[in-house]
């Protein structure tokens, strides 16, 4: 029974095609100490380094790059505290369209000053769900601008893909890839791109212990949404949603869920001995690879995970 | 009137030869943001991604593997609290000799275990140079070790030239090259690479005002010695040398001096821009291309910095 999902192969490619005159092509990284703690050759996709420091720019500009132009010209709405707010407000800069953002006004200060940087329009909300709804709502009703989803979207799951597309070019054969999981954009791109290149690339995923509905999903075999997030990674506060979890659900192999220590802890080393500036999501797929767990799947030599972004706060350092 | 220098162009080529086998060649980065802040395209050769996570591993490598195995036998001994230190320690290891660091009492914690950690003998010292020479005078006379000078020895200078030599197969034309001056191993090494590459290149150094040494005996056309440094940028507080001040008064057109303001400013903006780690006398040099008079100086449209180490005490953060 062959199943469809939100996006396939070609889909990835199309958005690869698309965003490559605005996307970084982010370079591939390996450290020796990691590969001996990690007991295997540990090639990092370095997202940190893509447009606005996170891959969110790669869903967000495939999304509205590939707008009509009668569409593109009511402007586009979304509502993020973090990275794909600033992807979206970006992506419309560069299209020349509006934007309008709605932020939860608990955002950290130096976020909402990049959106309103890149001209986007910010409103504000309470951080419930129902207000930045709500919200939403009224303005896609009194704007008309196109709504761009976070992560449950055709358009934007095809764009966070081509980082694996990338990934597997510059990395060559991975015997598995690990991601972290919030929404599921960034992992369902992933699984659609490794397993359609190669059926036998093992998928991981990685998730905060205290925002693990994703890894108790795929254990009870259907959706469970999340209810009270309790993470340091505020990239994976989210549920996965109606277009993500069916890819999730049949591709990934298992799910890692990691402590609040073992995310500090890993981030901090990266900083220390990579050199390089990862935010606490990005962390836990870090963690995922040095954890027990992980350490005990067999047939495992060479993996591929993905840094999914370096925005942080460097007045609130969490340790 | 030819001079002799204490290094040349020859040199650093062997260098390059010597070290490849263990140094990285560390990639180049470019960021938009700063280019639109200097002004100018700036191309960053990120010695922060070199083994120990700074420069000094080429010109300690270079040194270190250059010995006769005669000489090596008896082993290496050397004085620094910081970057110095690891590098002697690694390269020691590497050619599986014994090293021994002086340190001073009040050196970081995680610095001197990183010194053990690779196997090296640490001593300590008081803070002051004079009993930094005693210790070391007496373990070279103990172990009959070959001493490895921080900056001010022929091969150091040589190697530190490897830095530039790649800078330049990766970059292409540079109109400039800045680096942050010290001892001036990194400097006079860059100078001598540089200038026999591309006479046309202008070299330019960057100082903190708290340890402006160079800055001063370049004005005053004679060495002066640094009395009392005072500055964060702890790879920095330390007068140039016999061999490494006459190629900076020969080759370096200008000195910048930098305030602490402006360092610890510089160095976040790399972080939170660049998503590197950089420490702060790396962040002296991207303060230099930021000032008022670099951006005054005509005819620079390329310029090519080195950023010297990303070793950094992450629980002392100077912000």
């Amino acid at each position: 029974m062959p199943t469809t999902y939100a996006a396939n192969l070609e889909d990835v490619k199309e958005a690869a095609r698309r965003i490559a005159p605005y996307a970084n092509r982010t370079p591939i990284m390996t450290c020796a100490t990691i590969d001996a703690m990690a007991g295997r050759s540990i090639v990092f996709k370095c997202e940190n380094f893509q447009k606005i420091g996170a891959f969110k720019f790669r869903g967000a500009c495939n999304a509205i790059m590939g707008l009509s132009d009668a569409d593109a010209a009511r402007g586009v709405v979304t509502q993020s505290s973090g990275n794909h707010a600033q992807a979206v407000a970006l992506a419309a800069k560069l299209r020349g369209i509006d934007a309008h953002i709605i932020m939860p006004s608990s955002s950290v200060a130096v976020k909402k000053r990049a959106v309103l940087g890149y001209g986007a329009k910010v409103y504000e909300c309470d951080v419930t769900e129902q207000s930045r709804n709500e919200v939403c709502d009224r303005v896609e009703a009194e704007t008309g601008a196109i709504r761009i989803s976070p992560f449950d979207q055709p358009e934007i799951i095809a764009g966070q893909g081509t980082a694996t597309l990338e990934l597997l070019e510059q990395a060559g054969h991975l015997d598995a890839i690990v991601t972290p999981i919030g929404g599921g954009g960034l992992m369902s791109g992933t699984a659609i791109a490794a397993s359609e290149l190669d059926p036998k690339l093992r998928i991981i995923g990685a998730e905060p212990k205290g925002a693990d509905d994703a890894a108790r999903s795929l254990a009870a075999g259907k959706f469970i949404p999340l209810t009270e997030p309790k993470t340091i990674a505020d990239g994976l506060r989210t549920s996965t949603g109606k277009y993500t979890w069916p890819i999730i659900r049949d591709h990934v192999e298992r799910i890692i869920t990691i402590s609040e220590e073992d995310i500090v802890s890993s981030m901090r080393l990266i900083w220390e001995r990579m050199k390089i500036v990862i935010e606490p999501s990005a962390a836990v797929a870090v963690a995922a690879i040095l954890s027990d767990e992980f350490k005990g799947l067999e047939g495992i030599d060479k993996v591929g995970v993905i840094i999914s972004g370096g925005n942080v706060d460097f007045d609130n350092l969490p340790w």
